[in-house]
């Protein structure tokens, strides 16, 4: 598992190519940046190799995939870094020291792709037991060490390799789901904002746990105490229970998925909150509309959809939807009271975004302050020169008497 | 100090001004967008007078300042509004709602002007003292009314007006400063984030204290548990003081101006934690050459420095001394340690103020990751429409062993 650096392919930038954004620290190479003769294209998925610019001077190595748009990721710096469990013992070190740093209790995303160091990698942190996401080829054939390093920098007992996604097929690579060390049995307790969460990390992406809207949480907790809260899309009860936890009179959460409103009760029953909590199964546009038919109102509510705008060609009509919740959310809203409206679309910018929620509160007739906007937790580091790519947005209004 | 709605001037859009952005909300009409015959130009800075479309529709009450470059304000839409102390309270009930929902303490801004309904006014709250700066004509002429409204509403003592600052210049207003009730003795304790200020609200802006910065501090909060914590441009305190009230090991802080350093002293004195408080005066940059000369290395390094791009024709050489920031203080970071840098500048919006500490960082020869993106507190509220104008950005970068 270890790659002596003389032995790797040789790729090569295109002349004029920019080989000084990979100096200046780009992460990526796209396949028109790169001489793509029969030797690259017949490099091995997966594979490491010497990135050089035109003149042949060494930029970095560099994880390959002719399979990707993205052909080759840069790894490291060092043209001697061995690639092994060392190597991933030092990036995983570096990672882990940060959310130490902010977090009181390992619950966390652990390492969040490029800016931490592991292109395509992302590890997400519940207790002991970790769930990788190898989005990248060259992260499949480099499991093991990986997983080693893992436990050991961590002190983790179980490893779950969950390889499912819309990044794993740009990448070419086959879903896969799989145990890597230790065992999973039942839906893990996650302890975030005083809430408690129950995460079935076994369930994939539809019953998991997502840890980026932590911050956002923790906000809406400062609006809530004695009120009563509709969170709409709520899966596992992400803002209806961090509301509960923070003294909610009553939160309603809506979701069309049986299994992550179970989850959701069962979070609200080991906080000994469940008299205080009530769950809507149903198409979050259908609910939004009986309770406004039955007359509802609460003091805040929370959109926090999935991406309707996912790529750039569905931009437009992701922009209709999240237009179209705002319209069907503010009416729900009492006087004085406060609107969340969220994206995690990386398609959708900021200002796009914020004027989409700022027409449908306008066709709803109410007028507005924006009193924050908030982005994913600091456990999903970004890389500064991609920091537009921030992909979560979450926008607190106050519809105003 | 009523104004029955009949007696007031008429002033009116010109043919095909927006008329539409004004029905959807926008608060400002200016100068070219509206008829501007001699009767306009003669209404007393400060009236208050009705807006009309081009076909003599009501649009508003509005401020008139036939001196500013914003004619008009709009008041109220409702046409039989009546602006006295019994409006202003009105106003002020709303705004205060907001601020004890999201507040434990009376320490906040409790009106951020046309997002709150007071076009022009901001009203800072120190307890039971305000300072309210009457930044719009309008505000002059109705101060008596808004500070009985105010002292009725919120149980104020003590009311400051601050009458200084380029905003009223802008208006064609003089600057004065004058006590409208109460008395002021002394400098003021202020709680914010578990921290002691002292704010010497007579001073004016140079010791006054800025609340905006709130969030941002509590999120440096989480950093500096044990640490060592160099605060740049800190005026009273700002985020040394934060980090002492959360367990930094020591703070420093660095400022040219005296009196502010003084009134930092005397709020770590409050706080029991002098003996982990040292102060530097001099200007930023040379005490940061300084600080790297006698190789002085700090686990989180905060810069809020003043607004170096306060106007349009300001932003490139504003720009260019926020990269001399950030490449003057990266240095100062210890490996995997964090730097915080702030823009309080309107004219540098978040992409291009990101995009100098970038390049500051870089030419320092350091990697970062940018692990949060900050803006001004829940109590400085926009309007959606405007939301592009938050002017405060503060960045938190970690810097890479």
């Amino acid at each position: 598992m270890t790659h002596p650096s003389s032995s790797f392919s040789t790729i090569r930038l295109k002349p004029k190519s920019n080989a000084r954004a990979i100096r200046h620290g780009a992460p990526w190479v796209y396949d028109n940046e790169l001489v793509m003769d029969r030797r690259t294209k017949s490099i091995p998925a997966g594979s490491i190799a010497r990135l050089e610019d035109e003149e042949r001077r060494f930029l970095a190595l560099v994880a390959v995939n002719p399979n990707s748009r993205i052909v080759a990721r840069v790894l490291d710096r060092d043209p001697d870094a061995v690639i092994d469990q060392t190597w991933f013992e030092a990036r995983l070190s570096v990672a882990l020291a940060h959310r130490e740093t902010m977090f009181d209790q390992p619950f966390y995303r652990l390492v969040h792709a490029e800016a931490d160091g592991l292109p395509g990698v992302v590890i997400d942190r519940f207790g002991d037991t970790a769930v990788v996401q190898p989005n990248a080829a060259w992260a499949d054939v480099m499991i093991e060490p990986l997983c080693a390093a893992l436990a050991k920098v961590a002190g983790l007992r179980t490893v779950v390799m969950n390889g499912t996604g819309r990044a794993r097929s740009l990448e070419g690579l086959e879903e896969k789901t799989d145990i890597l060390m230790g065992s999973v049995d039942a839906a893990i307790p996650v302890l975030m904002n005083g809430a408690t969460y129950m995460a079935d990390i076994m369930g994939g992406q539809k019953t998991g746990l997502f840890y980026d809207q932590r911050p956002n949480q923790a906000f809406t907790q400062r609006l809530v105490n004695g009120k009563r809260v509709l969170d709409v899309f709520s899966h596992v009860g992400g803002f209806a229970l961090a509301s509960l936890a923070s003294g909610a009179a009553q939160a309603v959460s809506v979701d069309s998925s049986a299994s992550a409103l179970a989850l959701a009760e069962q979070g609200a029953d080991a906080m000994g909150a469940s008299d205080r909590f009530v769950t809507r199964k149903g198409d979050a546009f259908d609910v939004m509309a009986a309770l406004r038919e039955e007359g509802e109102l609460f003091d805040v509510v929370i959109c926090d959809p999935p991406a309707f705008a996912p790529s750039k060609n569905t931009v437009e009509k992701g922009l209709r939807a999240y237009e179209r919740v705002a319209r069907m959310a503010a009416p729900l809203v009492k006087e004085g009271g406060y609107l969340g409206l969220c994206s995690c679309s990386h398609a959708a910018d900021l200002d796009t975004f914020r004027g989409a929620c700022n027409r449908g509160i306008g066709r709803a007739a109410r007028s507005a302050q924006l009193i924050h906007t908030g982005f994913a937790g600091a456990d999903h580091p970004l890389m500064p020169q991609l920091a537009e790519s921030g992909y979560l947005k979450a926008l607190f209004y106050r519809l105003m008497p």
